[in-house]
């Protein structure tokens, strides 16, 4: 069967490249013939996003909040065929489906009631004033307007909440933008059953043709011409920090230049002080390898790095990690490719010199596992190693030993920006002391007393850090406030 | 006497390369040598203000609202001195420094007063739930924290209000970032008895050092070591599009790239309908006609193109425009290489296939005159003829004929993004027609029935455009908000 693309409200397979999805637990191909997006196609989506524009930038928020509303209806009545394709194409587990499917629903309705309760058109008014010299004082009002077409580029380890209709695309909608999906390849037929429910909705509520377009693609071509082209305003991408700044220069090399939000990689520095593990070093334990290892840690918020320093604490957590994680079980990534650069850069931290292997979980039988794998070395090997900083994808983490908690901190000072900074401690006002300045110069999230997994959706919620790990820490990618990334404000003056 | 640069709480003039300020009306070089900073003195710079911004960054909005109430006292005690140089080394008159300087002023008062009223360090707090299932909800806390140094470009045409602590420095100090000015070498006179002030007032309150610095240079290598700093964490610009994209590049190539703010070029489309003048023909000319002259037209919001369709009003408004304009009188510009660029650039408007001369100022005996020049062509020529459509930096306007409405409306579909879109009309509900909707997508400001010159300071205000009037259409250089662009969100889960 060949899955076509979805261009405004027409079905479009003109290419002749095709590819197919895979089930990473029986290395199965499914049957599905997805059809790569041509440049037409991809000229088609784009225009007919830009005629979308005008019309459904002027929609009022409460129109664009019921046509996310009824997207939260097809996604329920769906829920059953979504999740069952949803686990085929990715092999994570039902529960996890569910947990994330609850997610995706739970974002598009904040989002829904942001455009509800708040009014987003009228922002600032500023009264006129005639009488003021030496000049009259005009009125001002302020409004925020959607910046234009909308490239989302979906996530390989979210195949509902960040991708089709996740968080991206609801920021997007509801700020009024058109958005163009570029599949992710590693779970099209899940994207397609998403994307064919918003097709659906749009065109029963009569918006504009071309508000949603979802384009398969399997190469790099289609997402480089989406990017490049002229009437695309704006970029939402969650991946690695390589194909993150391969879009950010396609962008900035445009006639006219366009903002891209790209969450990008992110080591998710975890300290654990003394005072933390006199207090509950086994709870801290088993937290952390729960939070290293669930969904085969395909998180970009999964702690890459624990920091600890020599101390009769340190040693004893150390045993009762090592016995914890190691029960640990492996499960299969979200796809071959992804399992075998995961394999390969674990062991090629493992192999740097003063790196040793410190535990590994247990081993079952199913195809691309993630094996669970916790590695060693000390303070110096890691402030000299710069390979040592990268993120490796997957269920894998590096216990760093420092000397003491000055070598801790000169070592922190040293790192990339980062999504997250996890701090266990018992200190007394901590946000006073330089680990926490250090923490919030790093982060867009800090975290004390608990693992960086398990991002809440929240106003208050910051994901998106200092550069590499996002590409603009001033916007965030999750919680309501990340609309902010497809507004500008426009002043009418009367 | 030589004129040092301010590093941290030091004068230095390490360099060998010195430049002087000429007064733009006599041609008469000043006597003050200001030394070029060196590519030590940058660095000096750098790691102080790096070093300043632990410190600064955590200083609480009060503490930052009273060091800005000092520096305005400062600032006020010492305006005698700093008018009259601003005006020796401008050419600008007593009045525009008047008006100038109070607005300098209304800028670090409102930046002040928001700092003083609203809590910028709390924003959003969501409580924690711990009997949530299926896990328990975290507290989060985010607040806004200042991004880091922060470079300022001093403006040519502005030396209070764009420059040493206008309206981009007061922005950044009040979101806790400490500044570099690199000093705009036209007023750098100005600049520095500006920066003496904020210095001693930032020693007096015990800021760190380094939280401001101040550097003179007349060529390109300061702004671009100080863009390319490892330490710098983002700029700000008000200048040409060909300067604002210099650096945008040097700051996107950087290892770790850096936001950049750059206020660009602006055309400020002027549309005219018949049915404003019909109401009130001699009254849009007469506020045209200063719009385009006053300060000789050097204002980034200076309209540069007046689109009017054939119509008995259109021919009658040009005859008075004509009469109006030709008593606008010359005044020198702020500087010899402004005037002979001005010059230049109006003559290659006016020298284009189908474009004439139609009125032209008077003509006084001062040096560097910009002399008020409006030329004319039909819609046709405009629209496939690029180079009208770029900015003519001076007392110019292009007066556009077009057909009919429907022809206005084809060319300006066209046109680049700009700072300000104007509209004189006297339709019923403008706000719902086309020419509107055109307006808001292509402008940050939409101007009914009046001039875009005078930039209104208020948090209603939207000063940024799409590119290439702007770097990133979703900030703003004017109004509280633009404090927006030196902010990124923190979030502390407990």
């Amino acid at each position: 069967m060949k899955i076509p693309n979805l261009i405004g409200y027409h079905t479009s397979s003109e290419g002749t490249i095709t590819f197919q999805t895979v089930n990473p637990i029986t290395d199965q191909f499914h049957p599905e013939l997805f059809v790569e997006a041509t440049q037409a196609e991809v000229d088609r989506s784009a225009t007919l996003a830009k005629g979308a524009y005008r019309t459904f930038s002027r929609t009022s928020p409460m129109e664009r909040a019921q046509f996310l509303r009824a997207i939260i209806t097809e996604l329920e009545l769906n829920k059953s065929l979504l999740t069952v394709t949803y686990s085929r194409e990715s092999g994570l587990k039902e529960q996890r489906a569910e947990v994330e499917f609850t997610r995706t629903i739970f974002q598009l309705t904040s989002f829904a009631d942001l455009l509800s309760q708040e009014n987003l058109e009228i922002k600032h008014i500023d009264l006129a004033d005639p009488n003021r010299t030496p000049t009259p004082k005009p009125q001002l009002i302020k409004y925020k307007l959607g910046i234009g077409p909308i490239v989302i580029f979906g996530a390989s380890n979210f195949p509902f909440a960040y991708s089709t209709v996740g968080g991206d695309t609801a920021a997007a909608l509801a700020a009024g933008c058109p958005v163009i999906v570029k599949s992710h390849p590693f779970h099209a037929h899940t994207s397609f059953l998403v994307a064919k429910l918003v097709v659906k909705v749009a065109e029963e509520h009569k918006l504009p043709e071309g508000v949603f377009s979802h384009l398969n693609a399997t190469g790099y071509e289609v997402g480089q011409r989406l990017v490049q082209h002229p009437f695309v305003q704006g970029v939402g991408f969650t991946g690695s920090i390589k194909g993150g700044l391969a879009i950010q220069q396609l962008a900035q090399q445009r006639a006219v230049p366009i903002p891209v939000f790209a969450e990008m990689g992110s080591l998710n520095p975890v300290v654990i002080l003394p005072s933390a593990l006199k207090k509950e070093s086994d709870n801290i334990a088993t937290k952390l390898a729960l939070s290293i290892t669930q969904s085969s840690g395909q998180f970009c918020t999964k702690p890459g790095a624990l920091f600890l320093v020599q101390a009769v604490e340190t040693t004893h957590f150390l045993e009762t990690f090592k016995t914890i994680f190691e029960q640990q079980a492996s499960y299969s990534m979200v796809h071959p490719t992804i399992a075998r650069i995961y394999t390969q850069r674990a062991k090629q931290v493992i192999d740097q010199t003063n790196v040793h292997l410190f535990a590994q979980g247990t081993v079952t039988k199913t195809c691309n596992l993630g094996i669970p794998q916790l590695s060693i070395t000390d303070g110096h090997t890691f402030d000299t190693n710069k390979l040592l900083q990268e993120e490796v994808f997957g269920p894998h983490a590096l216990l760093v030993i420092c000397k003491d908690q000055l070598e801790l901190e000169q070592i922190l000072e040293n790192i990339d920006g980062q999504l997250t900074f996890s701090l266990f401690h018992n200190e007394e006002n901590i946000e006073a002391q330089n680990l926490f300045f250090l923490a919030q110069e790093k982060a867009g999230r800090v975290i004390l007393n608990g693992v960086p997994t398990g991002v809440e959706v929240s106003p208050a919620m910051q994901h998106g850090g200092p550069f590499p790990s996002s590409s603009d820490s001033r916007f965030t990618a999750v919680g309501t406030d990340s609309i902010q990334r497809f507004l500008r404000g426009v002043t009418v003056q009367k």
